[in-house]
């Protein structure tokens, strides 16, 4: 069996130490399965967005466990700990340090702090985990003094070069480097009239002789576009600044591609880069810290999402799933860990890492299994406790997406903290964020006929998101610019699909409430209380998200509830 | 002739010498009148919003001139030359630190830095001026130990006196303590269940012998409140607060009222609570940093508002000047100056700091003679030079207008940085900041048959304000819901209304990017190359404004401009 986050009798979490050696013998080597399966990709990686300065990144868990004031500091003993936690679900990458890499953090591939990160990756060694180390593509720059970064110039080649040579001797078995590139105001290759392919190589060449990989994020896009501008469509930017550049690529790269073409939004459909590049390693991005999602107030188990996003097709043959472990060898995802004393915030959310590490391994599993799972070795395996939690638990991302942005809409978010309704806080920004929602109808068209984003997609898919008879009903306002007056199947209007979806979400959280605090006598105090607490202020969000969304259209259309439930004018 | 700033001939400003000993004359008793005035009130305040690391809250003009990483630290010169500057027109009381008191901050009137606030003083002294100091109304708490700050208590009005003492032998002419209590987070009596008149008076009895006086602000209203609430109406805060305590208030306490109800925005009316009461006295609080007017990249002078202001009927009989010298004995103003090289950012910005000096000590005058007097004083006599620029400074305020919150419409900024559009970024908010445009009308009912907030004010203007027909065009927004449909005098609709100006108001930044440029020849070059940069900052600003707001309308009501300019759907 395998263990994860275990309460002891104070209600306080931890690791019984009685399981350390289990999880040894399973994941001692790494890649090693557990007895009677083999993962589905040799890399199943999480990234953590920790900054030195000891703040998270869109982490909802308290601070870094790595770093503080500018240095690498933390407690050995809970490291230990948690490197076996990790690995006690088959992770087997790490990467510490922020994909925006501060100036403070760039010098972690320096003399000055290569000994201390070394001493860490040992601790995930230990536990079979390899680490990973977000550089800045402007090193050569900021940490070599060269007059550029330009990865066509010799002496930058050769700054790689070394560079690699001093973190291998410290850290042998390091997987390499991850970079952020030509991606919200960092530096790149593209900013040198060069390539994503000649930035990666150049590191990729470097590190080669010691077999590390450069991991290369696909988040490439203008984010300093004119909301005025109808032929720019930020979900197209991936596959367009990649795409093209399929075998131009060292072997040693992986592309890493956010699941979605937007950026980790409630619903959207799979990036049509995944899969698409047949000569080019890709590892799958998966965000497991719930920015978009309930910032780990809001009660949201991705298992579900996750699921439905590896059961959904990428062509008229093929699931995404079955990308894994062929054209896909590895997947990440962004970490929603930190100091708190139960990992991640909310005590439920220690599920959204169990998953993740579970259906890296086994993209087959569902949700309801991995939930199970997680449930039993957490709370123990009663029925009491199990059923009703894992009821509210594979319903929470249906509950969270009926009272937050409806039907594929994106970005209704208050801007910066991203928490919180704001209909049109992204409408005019430069972040290519735009539902052009007026009085008459809301979406963007995607479609063959609209910014031609679904050509994209195979002729399978694109047939079938280009008809909003086939599209998928949950990403209708993706793809297509619908009339409020528009019937979905249910007969209803697109307008009052919106109202009855907000009245529905609140009323979900509010049977979530009934639920946990029914179960109040099956579970350790500290569980209990903290779970309740953020359950109530998911209330008050989802009342907020109800209201403001419902008003918002209300405003647009001057069109009341059929129902004649209250709606604020 | 009173001077102010002058160009020197490498372009850089700074006073000239043999011009102290002219300030000096005037100015260093600091109520002396230059030559044959009088001042229209004794006290002439310039409020900092100055923090100890350094920054400026709402400063758009560098760091603060007097503080650095949480130490009292300034260029002695400069300061000398700023303390002359002040007082130069006619400013005799300076605040040096924020209203928003930090835990830092909150020290300066502990022995730790007393003397070096009291050096800092002195330099002030010379030229004539008192100073001020924003303390923590928590101070008996924060800095005393005691369990409260009541002011009830005992040994709270003790500590109080206590600390009187201490701070008058270091500043033995301290004009007073200037307080945010109650107000966006700020402690404050309310939270003790005492009054505002109870909270003010602790301080003013522990002054009192010193000859000192506290400076209340009456900033204070919920903010947090519930976007659904029709019945609060933010501006109704103020009076509502403070007027039924009329009378309640030690004899040193100034209560600080904005100009305005609301925040210093474009266009507001007078608030209700100046001059209401008879029996306590009242400070008026400008703002002079260009915090929602522009924030000294968009040219605003601010000279044009005031007169407005103080020509504005607070009566059937008296006009807002007449308040001034009477209910209102002092004049107060957030400072728009800071350690750039020019004071101000925007070099023509310090004609605002010198308009408030002038206007403050002569209400009367119009914003076409002070401006004159302040182009001549920097930039020479000649008419050449003086009358496009005039023009251009005289019509700033209007052109500002015309492309940002039409008609008295309030906050359709971004939220937090309050520079450039955002129709809807304050709408679901809980600042009280609502205009709750639909796709028929838009703005708050705030007559007699609305919210109430125009029977703050009295019979004569309540009328005024009530009657759609004989309220100012200007304001008919703040006071009225109109339908888009509604005609204005000009025979226009609401609609078209908007549209027409957010393109005139684009055409005017325009304009004034003509006038400058023709004007380069007769101007130092720094000054002309630093004005151009901003006028092109404005001018994209504009765009962005015009474009924004006219969208916003259309999307909204679905009707074209009349006259077919381009409406960005």
């Amino acid at each position: 069996m395998r263990c994860f986050i275990h309460f002891d009798d104070k209600g306080r979490v931890g690791l019984p130490n009685s399981a350390y050696s289990e999880y040894n013998m399973w994941f001692q080597n790494g890649d090693a399965a557990p007895p009677g399966t083999v993962p589905a990709v040799p890399e199943r990686i999480l990234n953590h967005w920790d900054n030195m300065d000891g703040t998270i990144e869109r982490g909802y868990s308290g601070k870094s466990l790595f770093f503080r004031d500018g240095t690498i500091s933390y407690d050995p003993e809970r490291i230990k700990l948690y490197a076996r936690l990790l690995a006690s679900v088959g992770i087997n990458r790490v990467c510490f340090n922020n994909v925006n890499v501060t100036p403070r953090a760039a010098r972690l591939i320096t003399g000055e702090m290569l000994p201390a990160l070394g001493k860490l990756a040992g601790i995930f060694r230990a536990a079979g985990i390899r680490s990973i180390i977000a550089v800045d593509f402007n090193s050569p720059v900021l940490l070599g003094g060269l007059p550029t970064s330009d990865p066509l110039d010799g002496k930058v080649a050769a700054w790689w070069e070394n560079t690699a040579v001093l973190v291998y001797k410290v850290i042998p078995d390091l997987a390499g480097f991850l970079v952020k590139a030509d991606s919200e105001f960092r530096d790149g290759p593209a900013a040198l009239g060069r390539t994503q392919a000649d930035g990666a190589n150049v590191l990729a060449r470097a590190l080669k002789p010691h077999g590390g990989k450069v991991y290369w994020r696909c988040f490439v896009y203008n984010c300093e576009q004119d909301w005025r501008d109808f032929a720019t469509d930020r979900p197209k930017a991936a596959y367009d600044h990649f795409f093209p550049l399929d075998g131009a690529f060292e072997d040693n790269v992986i592309l890493q591609i956010k699941y979605g073409p937007s950026d980790f939004q409630v619903r959207e459909p799979h990036s049509p880069l995944l899969g698409a590049m047949k000569r080019t390693a890709q590892a799958l991005e998966l965000q497991i810290t719930q920015e978009y999602t309930g910032q780990q107030i809001d009660l949201y188990a991705l298992a579900a999402q996750w699921e439905e996003f590896f059961a959904s097709p990428v062509s008229g043959t093929r699931r995404a799933r079955d990308l894994i472990g062929r054209e896909v060898t590895a997947v990440a995802a962004v970490a929603n860990t930190g100091d708190d004393l139960n990992w991640t915030g909310h005590t439920l959310a220690q599920a959204n890492l169990y998953a993740f590490g579970r259906m890296a391994w086994d993209p087959s599993l569902t949700a309801r299994e991995v939930l199970s799972d997680w449930i039993g070795l957490t709370f123990g395996e009663g029925p009491a406790l199990r059923e009703p939690l894992l009821d509210m638990m594979l319903r929470s991302r249906d509950v969270y997406e009926k009272y937050t942005a409806p039907l594929g809409l994106c970005w209704m978010v208050n801007t910066g903290g991203h928490y919180g309704p704001s209909p049109e806080g992204y409408e005019f920004s430069k972040w290519g964020t735009y539902h052009r929602a007026d009085r008459e109808a809301v979406g963007v068209d995607r479609t063959a006929k609209g910014t031609g984003f679904t050509a994209q997609y195979d002729p399978y898919l694109q047939a079938l998101y280009d008809d909003r008879e086939t599209c998928p009903e949950g990403l209708l306002l993706y793809f297509h610019r619908l009339p409020y007056t528009y019937r979905l199947k249910s007969g209803k209007t697109l307008l009052q699909h919106i109202y009855d979806t907000r009245f529905e979400g609140v009323e979900g959280v509010e049977g979530f409430i009934r639920i946990w605090d029914g179960l109040r006598p099956l579970l350790p105090g500290s569980a209990y209380d903290s779970v309740a607490a953020r359950l109530r202020r998911q209330l008050a969000n989802a009342r907020e998200w109800r209201d403001v969304l419902n008003t918002y259209f209300y405003r647009k259309t001057g069109v009341p509830d059929a129902n004649g439930r209250i709606i604020h004018p």
